[in-house]
């Protein structure tokens, strides 16, 4: 009996407050309206964009939400308008859109969407301005557009990529966001050419897949850095050539990297936040062709600062939001690189839990264990 | 009767002392040594770089030397191991040079050679450390192994682009700097498509060389930025559309344009050195796949400043020297875009004086008279 068109009763993690466990509760999830989607949640994993808005320190509170943006599911129905996504569909819901009209979908370079770009303030769909989701009738708020701590969920079509649909969903949900991000950081932006080296800064999951990424290209060395010295043995499985922790040092870590590369890296991916170490990343590549890639969100009052000589001595900066990947146009591909065996996805999963156990996710990343748990939906 | 091998006694105007008139002398110049080359000067044209190096202000001063290094002119003789030219052919000499066997050179991207990238200090040549040009045996330093302000004077062969016999050289010596600066920022770095929008901050000769680049590659619009109102006029000749003078703004020019372009230019050239320019210059392109491209030299204790969220959304910043051309690999193909009509420069050149009177060229300059005065050695 097909459930398109009515209320699906659910069971979705709620967070009612900020920094309180989720409570694993029962509820309703309307049908998709125009240019919308229902998707069937199977595997959904934890990205620190959720740890924050969980926390909601320094961030616009909107509790009770609906948290969760990383996963992977199969489309249940699709509301007026949607033509190019039918039931049965597997898809990864994107926390960034395409609307595929705007001049930045229109732009070859862009993936900043006008209608559908990141919005962490929204808690309802654009549609109507209402929610889909309700407890008793009481509207809980969405989080990205995505919300898929949820067994069903609700998503603007600009926000889903329909994918292979062999590719298995427990791993390549790990696409949604964070791998791809790191990915694409080095493949679309840093673009580093067989043989060259890159410096990632930051090896969380997002800079370890940018060394994926530099794995990937053949870079001939990959140096990471990184503050936490416990972060160096994992790296090791990502193709990390070399390693330096600034704290070993009196003198800048782009010094360092100096006089390890004879005058710089060929490429520098930043992938910390940390204002400090998007200036040494950028400082760190050679003069005449060096290229540095800020991924790290930075804190509302960092100023980057630079001497513009170092601008001048031909080298560029730039920076990158998801990869530059355009979600519906190019995620499909990064998953049949994974298909190919090209791009490993594989060693980013360090843990796994069932949904009724989705807090314990929040745990291991609190306390810095592992890089991505995964949540079985059905489990 | 060859003058190969000799001394050759000539004329060359002497700068004895910072700031003072220079002085039209007989000099004697040595022949060349290895890897150089002795050239018998035609035209030479007056930069700002001269005025600096002659005026001395807050630079290294080196007196008596013989500035000069825009210039068109005829090799007159090689030294030792110079086998890609030979008497005869025409050449521009250029401030920086291009050994073909550095890294740099190597690359596909750089143009700042090791050997013999831009030096400013050094006033003698590279090959013995000694300079070849005397009055009654007393040395005369040498300006960025170039020395155009003579009759005839020693290059060191990296440093000579060998062109095109038929190039007018009173009108191609322009491109030994300024015009190939200014051009090549935006053709080589910038890349604006066509139909794409570009603002130029600093609308003196380099920055009208970057229009001049902007009109070539078929920009939309072309937006001047100068706080010379009486630069405006001038510009229209360039193919400069819109003018903004930022004085006449109490918001910063960065946001004046993002309103006149629904959001920001696709690129942008700073031709200034106003370290507020550059910030400008780059916050005024548009987020997804605005280019800013800086050329001007700053001040040794600026510090480029920028929010990091201006890069996260997409933007790129670079800088160039001497627009990204290699010398004798690029310069060549640049004197044919003029020979084809393709690239104007006859109206950059606004003043034209014999050589006994290149003091006057001195005059236009630091009355900020037009663009390039061109000084005519045989007159
Ligand atoms: N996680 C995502 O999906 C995602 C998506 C887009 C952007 N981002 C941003 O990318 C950045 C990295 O994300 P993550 O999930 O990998 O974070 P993470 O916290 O797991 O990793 C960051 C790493 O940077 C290191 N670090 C911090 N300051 C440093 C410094 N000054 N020098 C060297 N290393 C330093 C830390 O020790 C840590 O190992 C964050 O700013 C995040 O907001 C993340
Ligand atoms: N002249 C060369 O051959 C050459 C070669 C390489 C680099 N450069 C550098 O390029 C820059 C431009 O050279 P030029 O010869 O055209 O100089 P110029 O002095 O003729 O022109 C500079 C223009 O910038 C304007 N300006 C200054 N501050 C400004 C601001 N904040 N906003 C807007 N406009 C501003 C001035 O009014 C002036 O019209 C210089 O920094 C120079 O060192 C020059
Ligand atoms: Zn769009
Ligand atoms: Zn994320
Ligand atoms: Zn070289
Ligand atoms: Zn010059």
């Amino acid at each position: 009996m097909s459930t398109a068109g009515q209320v699906i009763r659910c069971k979705a993690a709620v967070a009612w407050e900020s920094g309180k466990p989720l409570s694993i509760e029962e509820v309703e999830v309307a049908p998709p309206q125009k240019d919308e989607v229902r998707i069937k949640i199977l595997f959904t994993s934890l990205c620190h964009t959720d740890v924050y808005f969980w926390d909601a320190k320094g961030q616009n509170p909107l509790f009770p939400r609906i948290l969760g943006h990383e996963a992977g599911g199969i489309v249940e129905s699709v509301g007026e308008g949607v033509t190019d996504l039918k039931p049965g569909d597997h898809v990864l819901p994107i926390f960034t859109g395409e609307c595929k009209e705007c001049p930045h979908c229109l732009s070859e370079e862009s993936n900043m969407c006008d209608l559908l770009r990141i919005n962490t303030d929204r808690g309802e769909m654009i549609n109507d301005g209402k929610s889909r989701f309700s407890i008793n009738g009481k509207p809980i708020y969405h989080f990205l557009g995505t919300s898929t701590f949820s067994e069903y969920t609700v998503v603007h079509v600009g926000q889903v990529a329909k994918i292979n649909p062999e590719a298995p969903l427990d791993k390549v949900c790990v696409l949604s966001c964070g791998m791809s991000t790191g990915f694409g950081a080095t493949v679309n932006v840093a673009k580093p050419k067989k043989g060259q080296s890159v410096a990632i800064f930051g090896l969380g999951a997002v800079g370890l897949a940018a060394a994926e990424g530099a794995r990937v290209s053949g870079a001939s060395r990959i140096i990471g850095v990184d503050l936490n010295p416990s972060r160096f043995e994992l790296a090791k499985n990502f193709g990390v050539t070399e390693f330096v922790n600034p704290k070993d040092h009196n003198k800048p870590v782009q010094e360092v990297i100096a006089e390890m590369t004879g005058g710089g890296v060929d490429r520098s991916v930043e992938c910390t936040g940390s204002i400090q170490a998007m200036m040494s990343a950028f400082e760190c590549v050679h003069d005449g062709w060096g290229v540095a890639v800020l991924v790290g969100v930075p804190n509302k009052d960092d100023a980057f600062k630079t001497h513009p000589v170092n601008l001048l001595n031909e080298r560029t900066l730039k920076g990158t939001f998801f990869g530059n990947y355009k979600p519906r146009t190019d995620i499909p591909a990064v998953v049949e690189r994974y298909m190919n065996k090209e791009l490993e996805l594989d060693k980013f999963i360090t843990h796994s839990v069932p949904f009724s156990e989705i807090n314990k996710a929040f745990e291991y990343m609190l306390a810095g264990e592992g890089l991505r748990c995964v949540i079985r939906m059905d489990a």
